[in-house]
């Protein structure tokens, strides 16, 4: 027996999966527009791998049909807090964290998560790729503005073999570019994701267990806490 | 004593290096230009490593500052006859080479390396970065052409933080995107490249010997008999 989703003949679509809030959303939005997910993790050299576990449990309860985890040593490269040994800010205030570019950029990180992605997409004939940026709360990141994606868009539909044998156009879905945290966990919440299996933390212990304290965690407790919902996760600090 | 290159205090620039012929001749015009070469190679999970090894003797031979090999394993997502088990057409005739995309083809593999390309060049604070593509020879690579270079260098100067913190602009430069492969050898014997340090073909024997049939060294073979040149390497074939 054909399984139900076979016979719906979903579209695949490449989605970017860290295993974080955002993502996890993504992943969920683009199962409700009707697309197969295809998953992409990218191990970039993370100084902890509770973040991309986070991916496996995520891609599985979204029924994924594929999960690629790729290894691209952006460590190798230096210039961040979360592949250098460098510290990772904690209890910065709002003001401080809407400031510049933190130390926990990772340079050119997008650019090179969404040629990864198109290349995924190229090989399994797909024409959608899905990612998590978001504008509003990441306003700092470079690669986090509409404009880059609406520049990488346009890249992706002259570098690939579809793009020249005329096939689809290919498009960069941001679902969440304009959203705040806040909205974000409403929809997810909506959307049935389990925020209990994403990671969010930069700096967790060695139990996976987050700080509290960084400006991921801030930020996701900030969401929480303004969308009148119960985060799921434990923290170290209260 | 303060060395003479020193002196200078000549510009970064990252340079992508496979260990090719034509990536050893856009290193080599870097240098002429003036540039510090910090040479980016990339071990994408090819089917034998005699070109890195090239890439590293290369590198040395031009006096690179730097030289990142990094892992990247486009194998894992599969879709090419350079990554995968299926075979490397050979004695192609060049009507039948000039048609269509081949199975040699990588997806997307321009992008990605653009992208880490990019990445290195944010942490060294370099604004240049040097591509060996040609849309002459590769007329049917969707990434060899002029337009997908532009598309880069327009969403590379929306992707970094130098971008945003309105530092000198990005510049990607392919010089070699509208030369002959006869006109590539000769403008890299007058730079002094060495050939012989390089590795064109796609299917070596075990000694790394270049199979002579392969695409690549067609090409190669017949741009060193145009240029009127001798080819330091050996082939298997004649």
């Amino acid at each position: 027996m054909i399984s139900q989703r076979a016979e719906k003949a979903e579209r695949p679509a490449v989605v970017l999966l860290s295993g974080g809030l955002d993502s996890a959303t993504t992943a969920a939005i683009a199962r409700r527009n009707g697309f197969a997910v295809y998953a992409l993790s990218i191990d970039y050299g993370q100084r902890h791998h509770f973040e991309l576990e986070a991916a496996r449990q995520v891609a599985r309860s979204m029924e994924a049909c594929g999960h690629v985890i790729l290894d691209v040593d952006l460590a190798q490269l230096g210039g961040s807090a979360l592949t250098d040994a460098f510290d990772v800010p904690k209890d910065r205030a709002d003001a401080e964290m809407s400031q510049g570019i933190p130390v926990t950029y990772v340079p050119a990180r997008n650019t090179v998560f969404l040629s990864l992605a198109l290349a995924y997409a190229e090989t399994i004939a797909a024409a959608d790729i899905f990612v998590g940026v978001n504008a509003v709360d990441y306003s700092g990141y470079p690669d986090c503005r509409p404009e880059f994606i609406a520049a990488f868009e346009q890249l992706a539909n002259l570098a690939t073999k579809a793009s020249v044998e005329g096939q689809r156009k290919c498009t960069i879905h941001a679902p969440l570019i304009d959203m705040t945290k806040a909205e974000i966990i409403r929809l997810g919440t909506e959307l049935g994701v389990d925020y209990g299996m994403t990671h969010t933390c930069y700096d967790p212990n060695d139990e996976g267990i987050s700080c509290g304290r960084c400006d991921a965690c801030q930020l996701r407790r900030k969401g929480f806490a303004e969308a009148g919902l119960r985060d799921p996760l434990v923290y170290q600090s209260k």
